[in-house]
């Protein structure tokens, strides 16, 4: 192969490779979203295949995993390239990770079908969700721009989640004391709620991958946790 | 240099990186043990200690990223060498994780100290944190020794950890219909009994790299998913 060729060929890789990390998030983001509608929706045939198709993208996290250490091997790639298989390793994971919470969702849905469900929840868990989803596309578009002020801008959305979690955590325990038959509901809705924290915690990982692809280091304004579900206390 | 020098550069590096992994598995492992001692102790300074140490395992991750990638672009890394970067890099992630639960059980120590604590649940929280403490363990020996057979029984081990975890979550719940004044105080523990029961799956995470670096490709096998909590109903 001449010199062109093989710079030509490695581009073909690397964009094969950050096609396949959007395709993950694209999955991971439906997933989320139908998780919800299969919970609200009381949805079981939906829920299933929520669960179903998590194996897709388990199944594009290891071609990731492949695909880029087979990279850093024949290419050796450098600076910007370097860190951006770098990246996408990373992102991959945080992805995977993201489908397994929209999964344990659609795994409740089932359990929730058989006990009383605290409906004033469910608008809040779906605000959460829809944050969530957008955090997760925005993010993605910042990795293919290599956009790190994007990035940064997710970094800060998570704030919003993080306290809507709270509000949530909140809510959910005085319904619990208010009336005993809402606790088997309630303890797993607590659970649902803390899965779409955690998936925003994972869209702002992937924000600090971004980050650190455009700037050749890791981002160090601190990380604000607005999470403070671990102080509240209902009496 | 001569090549006999370069040879032993990249050595010496290698053994740097996996340096640094055991002394992010040893102070995870740590903070585990310590975190659950603050909390049945009721140990406020030692949760402290707990929380403050966590920026020492995440500052360290950002040390493997940065000295993984290094090697990469300066190495041109193959065969089990290459892997068993890739997977140091992978395996920090994890273990950054492990600490960030062990800090989040460390946080809930104070709320605890202000709630009635279902004394019970203590022995069986220990018992799990134990079973996590020796998984961590022995992954991290794994991983040294590129050991797949042992790597396999820390898969297999995180059974016993997903049934506790199981079993403490339909108790949890139990005591919450009991008696309501343990809701708040018990909602805390099934989100700590959650935590632990996360790590363990971040002990089988490492050691699927570990299978992966010795064996060139992912564990096949199916992850048996013993955590039944999902579905767990209390009338």
């Amino acid at each position: 192969m001449t010199h062109e060729h093989i710079v030509q060929a490695f581009d073909d890789e690397l964009d094969d490779l950050i096609a396949k990390v959007l395709e993950m998030g694209n999955r991971a983001q439906k997933q989320l979203n139908e998780s919800i509608t299969s919970l609200l929706e009381q949805d079981l045939d939906l829920a299933q295949k929520v669960i179903s198709d998590d194996r897709t993208i388990d199944q594009l996290e290891l071609e990731v995993a492949t695909a880029a250490t087979e990279i850093f091997a024949l290419r050796q790639p450098m600076a910007a390239d370097l860190r951006s298989i770098v990246a996408a390793f990373k992102i991959s994971s945080d992805l995977e990770r993201i489908g397994d919470h929209a999964k344990n969702i659609a795994k409740r849905t089932a359990t929730m079908k058989q006990v009383p469900l605290v409906a004033e929840v469910g608008s809040n868990l779906r605000h959460a969700s829809k944050l969530v989803e957008i955090m997760i596309e925005d993010v993605l578009q910042a990795f293919v721009r290599r956009d790190a002020e994007a990035a940064i801008k997710v970094l800060r959305a998570d704030q919003e989640v993080d306290q809507l979690y709270t509000s949530m955590f909140r809510e959910i325990l005085t319904y619990m004391m208010e009336d005993p038959r809402y606790i088997t509901a309630s303890t797993h809705l607590l659970f649902i709620a803390k899965n779409i924290e955690r998936m925003g915690d994972h869209a702002t990982n992937i924000a600090e991958q971004v980050y650190y692809v455009k700037m050749g280091h890791y981002f160090e304004g601190e990380r604000e946790n607005a999470d403070q579900a671990a102080t509240v206390i209902v009496e």
